[in-house]
Protein backbone atom coordinates (compact mmCIF):
# COMPACT_ATOMS: atom_id res chain seq x y z
CA UNK A 1 0.00 0.00 0.00
CA UNK A 2 1.03 3.50 -0.48
CA UNK A 3 1.49 6.12 1.61
CA UNK A 4 -0.96 9.41 2.29
CA UNK A 5 1.01 12.47 1.80
CA UNK A 6 -1.24 15.27 3.81
CA UNK A 7 -0.25 19.29 3.47
CA UNK A 8 -1.58 22.14 5.52
CA UNK A 9 0.11 24.42 5.36
CA UNK A 10 0.27 27.13 8.64
CA UNK A 11 -2.36 30.27 8.03
CA UNK A 12 -3.88 29.09 5.02
CA UNK A 13 -7.50 27.35 4.80
CA UNK A 14 -6.40 24.63 2.30
CA UNK A 15 -5.81 20.58 2.81
CA UNK A 16 -4.37 18.66 0.55
CA UNK A 17 -4.05 15.00 0.46
CA UNK A 18 -2.53 12.61 -2.71
CA UNK A 19 -2.39 9.14 -2.71
CA UNK A 20 -1.55 6.55 -5.79
CA UNK A 21 -3.69 3.28 -6.03
CA UNK A 22 -2.58 0.63 -7.96
CA UNK A 23 -5.42 0.32 -10.29
CA UNK A 24 -6.86 1.95 -13.45
CA UNK A 25 -8.70 5.37 -13.56
CA UNK A 26 -11.99 4.07 -14.33
CA UNK A 27 -12.13 1.78 -11.62
CA UNK A 28 -10.83 4.49 -9.16
CA UNK A 29 -13.46 6.79 -10.72
CA UNK A 30 -16.47 3.41 -9.92
CA UNK A 31 -14.98 3.36 -6.65
CA UNK A 32 -15.88 7.15 -6.04
CA UNK A 33 -18.91 7.68 -7.66
CA UNK A 34 -21.36 4.08 -7.21
CA UNK A 35 -22.38 4.60 -3.71
CA UNK A 36 -22.68 0.61 -3.65
CA UNK A 37 -19.03 0.88 -3.28
CA UNK A 38 -18.59 4.44 -1.82
CA UNK A 39 -20.07 2.78 1.83
CA UNK A 40 -17.55 0.51 1.23
CA UNK A 41 -14.51 2.32 1.72
CA UNK A 42 -15.35 5.54 2.62
CA UNK A 43 -14.42 6.96 6.42
CA UNK A 44 -12.58 4.95 9.24
CA UNK A 45 -13.19 1.46 9.69
CA UNK A 46 -14.74 1.70 12.93
CA UNK A 47 -18.26 2.50 11.28
CA UNK A 48 -21.23 1.24 9.70
CA UNK A 49 -22.02 3.50 6.81
CA UNK A 50 -25.55 4.41 5.31
CA UNK A 51 -25.66 6.32 2.75
CA UNK A 52 -28.87 7.89 2.03
CA UNK A 53 -28.29 9.86 -1.47
CA UNK A 54 -25.35 9.62 -3.74
CA UNK A 55 -26.24 11.66 -6.85
CA UNK A 56 -22.74 12.23 -8.91
CA UNK A 57 -23.17 14.94 -11.10
CA UNK A 58 -24.25 18.67 -11.52
CA UNK A 59 -26.68 19.97 -8.73
CA UNK A 60 -26.79 16.84 -6.96
CA UNK A 61 -26.75 15.90 -3.57
CA UNK A 62 -24.78 12.88 -1.51
CA UNK A 63 -25.51 12.62 2.02
CA UNK A 64 -24.20 9.71 4.40
CA UNK A 65 -24.42 8.64 8.31
CA UNK A 66 -21.22 6.90 9.83
CA UNK A 67 -22.80 4.92 12.94
CA UNK A 68 -21.33 2.90 15.80
CA UNK A 69 -23.11 1.20 18.60
CA UNK A 70 -23.96 4.67 20.21
CA UNK A 71 -23.53 7.81 18.13
CA UNK A 72 -24.26 8.58 14.62
CA UNK A 73 -22.60 11.20 12.46
CA UNK A 74 -24.06 12.87 9.32
CA UNK A 75 -22.55 14.53 6.40
CA UNK A 76 -23.88 16.21 3.47
CA UNK A 77 -22.89 18.19 0.39
CA UNK A 78 -23.83 19.55 -3.09
CA UNK A 79 -21.74 17.95 -6.27
CA UNK A 80 -21.32 20.68 -8.20
CA UNK A 81 -20.43 20.81 -12.18
CA UNK A 82 -19.93 17.69 -14.04
CA UNK A 83 -18.44 14.90 -12.41
CA UNK A 84 -15.57 12.57 -14.56
CA UNK A 85 -13.37 10.23 -14.35
CA UNK A 86 -11.10 13.56 -14.45
CA UNK A 87 -12.42 15.41 -11.58
CA UNK A 88 -14.74 15.60 -9.11
CA UNK A 89 -16.04 18.66 -6.87
CA UNK A 90 -18.31 19.17 -4.06
CA UNK A 91 -18.94 20.85 -1.12
CA UNK A 92 -18.51 19.03 2.51
CA UNK A 93 -20.42 19.68 6.02
CA UNK A 94 -20.54 17.25 9.19
CA UNK A 95 -24.43 17.97 10.31
CA UNK A 96 -22.21 18.09 13.84
CA UNK A 97 -21.28 21.97 13.08
CA UNK A 98 -23.88 23.47 10.52
CA UNK A 99 -22.98 25.97 8.47
CA UNK A 100 -18.87 25.44 8.39
CA UNK A 101 -18.83 24.07 4.80
CA UNK A 102 -15.91 23.12 2.70
CA UNK A 103 -15.34 22.98 -0.62
CA UNK A 104 -13.54 20.07 -1.79
CA UNK A 105 -11.97 18.73 -5.22
CA UNK A 106 -10.92 15.97 -6.32
CA UNK A 107 -8.53 15.24 -9.13
CA UNK A 108 -7.58 11.18 -10.55
CA UNK A 109 -4.58 11.35 -12.40
CA UNK A 110 -4.00 8.57 -15.06
CA UNK A 111 -1.01 6.64 -14.94
CA UNK A 112 -1.70 3.86 -16.59
CA UNK A 113 -2.41 0.69 -14.46
CA UNK A 114 -2.40 3.07 -11.73
CA UNK A 115 -3.74 6.04 -10.51
CA UNK A 116 -2.77 9.33 -8.82
CA UNK A 117 -5.63 10.72 -6.23
CA UNK A 118 -5.39 14.44 -5.60
CA UNK A 119 -7.69 16.00 -3.35
CA UNK A 120 -7.78 19.62 -2.33
CA UNK A 121 -10.25 21.12 -0.04
CA UNK A 122 -10.86 24.60 1.02
CA UNK A 123 -12.31 25.76 4.39
CA UNK A 124 -14.00 29.48 5.07
CA UNK A 125 -11.28 30.20 7.55
CA UNK A 126 -8.24 28.99 8.56
CA UNK A 127 -9.12 28.56 11.74
CA UNK A 128 -12.45 26.11 10.22
CA UNK A 129 -9.20 24.17 8.78
CA UNK A 130 -7.26 24.17 11.96
CA UNK A 131 -10.21 22.44 13.37
CA UNK A 132 -10.83 19.79 10.81
CA UNK A 133 -6.53 19.04 11.19
CA UNK A 134 -7.13 18.64 14.90
CA UNK A 135 -10.38 16.36 14.95
CA UNK A 136 -7.81 13.48 13.87
CA UNK A 137 -8.86 13.41 10.13
CA UNK A 138 -6.17 12.03 9.62
CA UNK A 139 -6.40 8.59 10.84
CA UNK A 140 -10.06 8.54 8.99
CA UNK A 141 -8.33 9.30 6.17
CA UNK A 142 -5.73 6.76 6.35
CA UNK A 143 -8.67 4.05 7.42
CA UNK A 144 -10.70 4.74 4.52
CA UNK A 145 -7.56 4.84 1.89
CA UNK A 146 -6.76 1.32 3.07
CA UNK A 147 -10.15 0.17 2.76
CA UNK A 148 -9.95 1.65 -0.77
CA UNK A 149 -7.02 -0.68 -1.63
CA UNK A 150 -8.85 -3.20 -0.63
CA UNK A 151 -11.73 -2.85 -2.72
CA UNK A 152 -10.06 -2.31 -5.66
CA UNK A 153 -8.14 -5.25 -5.00
CA UNK A 154 -11.25 -7.00 -4.78
CA UNK A 155 -12.81 -5.05 -7.97
CA UNK A 156 -9.43 -6.16 -10.33
CA UNK A 157 -9.26 -9.39 -9.19
CA UNK A 158 -13.66 -9.66 -10.44
CA UNK A 159 -12.82 -7.96 -13.82
CA UNK A 160 -9.27 -8.79 -14.84
CA UNK A 161 -10.43 -7.62 -18.44
CA UNK A 162 -8.69 -3.80 -19.11
CA UNK A 163 -11.63 -3.05 -21.02
CA UNK A 164 -13.48 -2.11 -17.69
CA UNK A 165 -16.85 -2.95 -19.08
CA UNK A 166 -17.60 -5.68 -16.84
CA UNK A 167 -20.45 -3.76 -14.94
CA UNK B 1 -24.12 56.45 0.82
CA UNK B 2 -21.47 54.71 2.61
CA UNK B 3 -18.19 53.49 0.94
CA UNK B 4 -17.77 49.92 0.85
CA UNK B 5 -14.72 48.31 2.21
CA UNK B 6 -13.12 45.44 0.05
CA UNK B 7 -10.21 43.71 1.45
CA UNK B 8 -7.98 40.82 -0.11
CA UNK B 9 -4.73 40.08 1.59
CA UNK B 10 -1.95 38.54 -0.32
CA UNK B 11 -1.48 35.18 -0.39
CA UNK B 12 -5.04 34.55 0.88
CA UNK B 13 -8.04 32.73 -1.19
CA UNK B 14 -10.47 35.35 0.78
CA UNK B 15 -12.31 38.14 -0.48
CA UNK B 16 -14.11 40.24 2.48
CA UNK B 17 -16.49 43.25 1.66
CA UNK B 18 -18.21 45.37 4.10
CA UNK B 19 -20.68 48.32 3.89
CA UNK B 20 -22.73 49.86 6.57
CA UNK B 21 -27.12 50.48 4.73
CA UNK B 22 -29.52 52.84 6.35
CA UNK B 23 -31.97 50.45 6.53
CA UNK B 24 -33.55 47.80 9.36
CA UNK B 25 -32.27 44.27 9.05
CA UNK B 26 -35.54 42.86 8.52
CA UNK B 27 -35.90 44.99 5.29
CA UNK B 28 -32.27 44.44 3.58
CA UNK B 29 -32.72 40.62 4.64
CA UNK B 30 -36.05 40.99 2.15
CA UNK B 31 -33.46 42.77 -0.29
CA UNK B 32 -30.86 39.68 -0.76
CA UNK B 33 -33.76 36.73 -0.25
CA UNK B 34 -36.64 38.12 -2.06
CA UNK B 35 -36.13 38.05 -6.21
CA UNK B 36 -37.98 40.45 -7.57
CA UNK B 37 -35.97 42.76 -5.15
CA UNK B 38 -32.39 40.71 -5.69
CA UNK B 39 -33.19 41.77 -9.54
CA UNK B 40 -33.49 45.39 -8.77
CA UNK B 41 -30.53 46.01 -7.45
CA UNK B 42 -27.61 42.97 -7.58
CA UNK B 43 -24.68 43.78 -10.27
CA UNK B 44 -23.31 46.49 -12.27
CA UNK B 45 -26.60 49.22 -13.38
CA UNK B 46 -25.12 48.47 -17.31
CA UNK B 47 -26.64 45.05 -17.58
CA UNK B 48 -30.50 43.77 -17.70
CA UNK B 49 -31.00 41.14 -14.72
CA UNK B 50 -33.02 37.82 -15.12
CA UNK B 51 -33.66 35.29 -12.29
CA UNK B 52 -34.63 31.98 -13.10
CA UNK B 53 -34.64 30.77 -9.80
CA UNK B 54 -33.89 32.01 -6.18
CA UNK B 55 -34.46 29.19 -3.68
CA UNK B 56 -33.36 30.74 -0.20
CA UNK B 57 -33.40 27.49 1.71
CA UNK B 58 -31.19 24.60 1.99
CA UNK B 59 -30.52 23.36 -0.47
CA UNK B 60 -31.76 25.63 -2.60
CA UNK B 61 -30.58 26.85 -5.91
CA UNK B 62 -30.06 30.24 -7.40
CA UNK B 63 -29.00 31.22 -11.48
CA UNK B 64 -29.17 34.45 -12.82
CA UNK B 65 -28.15 36.28 -16.39
CA UNK B 66 -26.72 39.75 -16.79
CA UNK B 67 -27.59 40.59 -20.33
CA UNK B 68 -26.37 43.80 -22.32
CA UNK B 69 -27.31 44.58 -26.34
CA UNK B 70 -24.36 41.66 -27.19
CA UNK B 71 -23.80 39.36 -24.44
CA UNK B 72 -25.09 37.80 -21.69
CA UNK B 73 -23.29 36.42 -18.33
CA UNK B 74 -24.73 33.03 -16.21
CA UNK B 75 -24.22 32.57 -12.56
CA UNK B 76 -25.26 29.87 -10.57
CA UNK B 77 -24.92 28.26 -7.06
CA UNK B 78 -26.68 26.37 -4.32
CA UNK B 79 -27.70 27.80 -0.87
CA UNK B 80 -25.83 25.93 2.23
CA UNK B 81 -27.58 25.38 5.55
CA UNK B 82 -30.47 27.50 6.65
CA UNK B 83 -30.62 31.02 5.32
CA UNK B 84 -31.66 33.81 7.77
CA UNK B 85 -31.80 37.61 8.92
CA UNK B 86 -28.45 36.73 10.80
CA UNK B 87 -26.48 34.61 7.89
CA UNK B 88 -27.00 33.45 4.12
CA UNK B 89 -24.16 30.89 2.45
CA UNK B 90 -24.24 30.25 -0.77
CA UNK B 91 -21.84 29.12 -3.38
CA UNK B 92 -20.60 31.11 -6.48
CA UNK B 93 -20.20 30.54 -10.02
CA UNK B 94 -19.56 32.21 -13.13
CA UNK B 95 -20.41 30.17 -16.32
CA UNK B 96 -17.77 31.59 -18.45
CA UNK B 97 -15.15 29.53 -15.67
CA UNK B 98 -16.51 26.34 -15.02
CA UNK B 99 -15.16 24.40 -11.78
CA UNK B 100 -14.19 27.35 -10.56
CA UNK B 101 -16.76 27.43 -7.45
CA UNK B 102 -16.23 30.03 -4.62
CA UNK B 103 -18.39 29.90 -1.28
CA UNK B 104 -19.69 33.15 -0.05
CA UNK B 105 -20.98 34.14 3.40
CA UNK B 106 -23.32 37.05 4.31
CA UNK B 107 -23.65 38.26 8.06
CA UNK B 108 -26.24 40.85 8.58
CA UNK B 109 -25.68 42.92 11.75
CA UNK B 110 -28.23 44.83 13.11
CA UNK B 111 -27.22 48.25 14.16
CA UNK B 112 -30.81 49.05 15.09
CA UNK B 113 -32.15 51.65 12.06
CA UNK B 114 -28.84 50.86 10.46
CA UNK B 115 -27.41 47.22 8.65
CA UNK B 116 -23.57 46.15 8.65
CA UNK B 117 -23.13 43.83 5.89
CA UNK B 118 -20.45 41.74 5.67
CA UNK B 119 -19.16 39.69 2.64
CA UNK B 120 -16.93 37.05 3.15
CA UNK B 121 -15.97 34.89 -0.37
CA UNK B 122 -13.08 32.02 -0.50
CA UNK B 123 -12.12 30.63 -3.45
CA UNK B 124 -10.42 27.12 -4.13
CA UNK B 125 -6.93 29.02 -4.76
CA UNK B 126 -5.00 31.78 -4.66
CA UNK B 127 -4.79 32.41 -8.18
CA UNK B 128 -8.79 31.77 -8.59
CA UNK B 129 -9.29 34.63 -6.32
CA UNK B 130 -6.82 37.00 -7.72
CA UNK B 131 -8.21 36.39 -10.95
CA UNK B 132 -11.85 37.37 -9.74
CA UNK B 133 -10.14 40.63 -8.19
CA UNK B 134 -8.36 41.61 -11.56
CA UNK B 135 -11.68 40.83 -13.33
CA UNK B 136 -12.50 44.60 -12.16
CA UNK B 137 -15.55 42.87 -9.47
CA UNK B 138 -14.86 46.05 -7.64
CA UNK B 139 -16.74 48.14 -9.94
CA UNK B 140 -19.61 45.95 -9.80
CA UNK B 141 -19.60 45.56 -6.23
CA UNK B 142 -20.20 49.47 -5.68
CA UNK B 143 -22.90 49.96 -8.62
CA UNK B 144 -24.76 46.89 -6.86
CA UNK B 145 -24.29 48.53 -3.51
CA UNK B 146 -25.43 51.79 -4.97
CA UNK B 147 -28.11 50.35 -6.36
CA UNK B 148 -29.01 48.58 -2.86
CA UNK B 149 -29.14 51.70 -1.30
CA UNK B 150 -31.68 52.92 -3.11
CA UNK B 151 -33.79 50.06 -3.72
CA UNK B 152 -33.68 50.16 0.52
CA UNK B 153 -34.58 53.60 0.22
CA UNK B 154 -37.50 53.44 -1.73
CA UNK B 155 -38.76 50.32 0.20
CA UNK B 156 -38.64 52.62 3.70
CA UNK B 157 -40.52 55.18 2.01
CA UNK B 158 -43.21 52.67 1.17
CA UNK B 159 -43.12 50.70 4.61
CA UNK B 160 -42.42 53.79 7.11
CA UNK B 161 -43.78 51.10 9.59
CA UNK B 162 -40.73 49.52 11.67
CA UNK B 163 -42.38 46.19 12.60
CA UNK B 164 -41.51 45.54 8.56
CA UNK B 165 -45.20 43.57 7.98
CA UNK B 166 -46.15 45.75 5.14
CA UNK B 167 -45.91 42.98 2.19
Amino acid sequence: MAATKITAPAGTPFIDMEREFAAPRALVYRAYSDPELVKQWLGPRKYKMEIEVWEPRDGGRWRYVQRDATSAYGFHGVFHGPQTEERMLQTFEFEGAPGHVSLESLELIDRGDRTLVRNHSVFQSVEARNAMIESGMEGGVNDGFDRLDELLERLGAQAPAPSGAAR
